[in-house]
């Protein structure tokens, strides 16, 4: 395989850019997140691909639930502050004030739309384990295209 | 759960489109693609959604092989035609020339791009299967961001 093209050609392909969220009790965390998609529509599922050496990764794997914020295509900054391990202070992650949903997983007041899901399945095979997930729910705050990778000249893929 | 914000929600999610392509021995199939993400580096995998009541579902479970056309932005046309199921005809694929790669998958001439991958793992759980699959071939022609949906003004989500 023609490892130059390899990587070229999975970087075409568009990815939105997201935090992602999840609990254990009362501790949130919160990651950033690329590799998502929907696979059904019913019932409603998402597969998530979250790094196995992540700490999002150890509690989603127990707690069998996370929550995706999408954010508009002008909040790169609220992307950028989670680069970083997310820091939980107060009702606040990395600086942004959150509430939980009924998953427990927090929700940023900036994000323009969320949803929540629980594990429903998953595949152990490569660098980061694909979560299958049932939406049970949702909100929209604001109408708008997600923030994408290509909005902000990042990428992740290749 | 709001199923209207649900549904709005999910469609704020980035999608490409892409011809995916199958095969039994000889008898090549293409379809539309939409539900693809990469999913790891090492090994490169990717995670791809195909509605289970689909031809391309049959083949791929039995072939365990996919290919992954990746078009340009302008190429809507390309993508349009595979709207209805593919016509295979000597050596075109509903009107589109193609040849076969390593996994014995159509690769068209037009496309921009393409990978080769496969199947290492399922979840089968809603009206799609996720199909893991490692990427195992890959070329680029030109270099160009996917088509995507929101090139076309199509939806596949929510």
């Amino acid at each position: 395989m023609d490892e130059a093209a390899k990587k070229q050609a999975l970087r075409m392909i568009p990815y939105g850019l997201y935090i992602g969220g999840c609990a254990e009790g009362l501790r949130v965390h919160a990651f950033l997140l690329s590799w998502l998609s929907q696979c059904s529509f019913k019932p409603p599922l998402v597969m998530a691909a979250i790094k196995v050496d992540s700490k999002a990764h150890a509690i989603v794997e127990r707690s069998g639930a996370f929550s995706v914020n999408l954010l508009d295509p002008a909040q790169k900054p609220v992307a950028a502050s989670f680069l970083k391990h997310a820091v939980l202070e107060g009702d606040k992650l990395s600086g942004h004030h959150y509430e939980v949903g009924n998953t427990g997983c927090p929700i940023l007041d900036e994000a323009a739309a969320w949803i929540e899901c629980r594990v429903r399945d998953r595949v152990k095979l490569g660098d980061h384990t694909v979560f299958v997930a049932e939406v049970v729910e949702a909100g929209v705050r604001r109408s708008t295209r997600s923030l994408a990778h290509e909005d902000t000249g990042w990428h992740y893929g290749g």
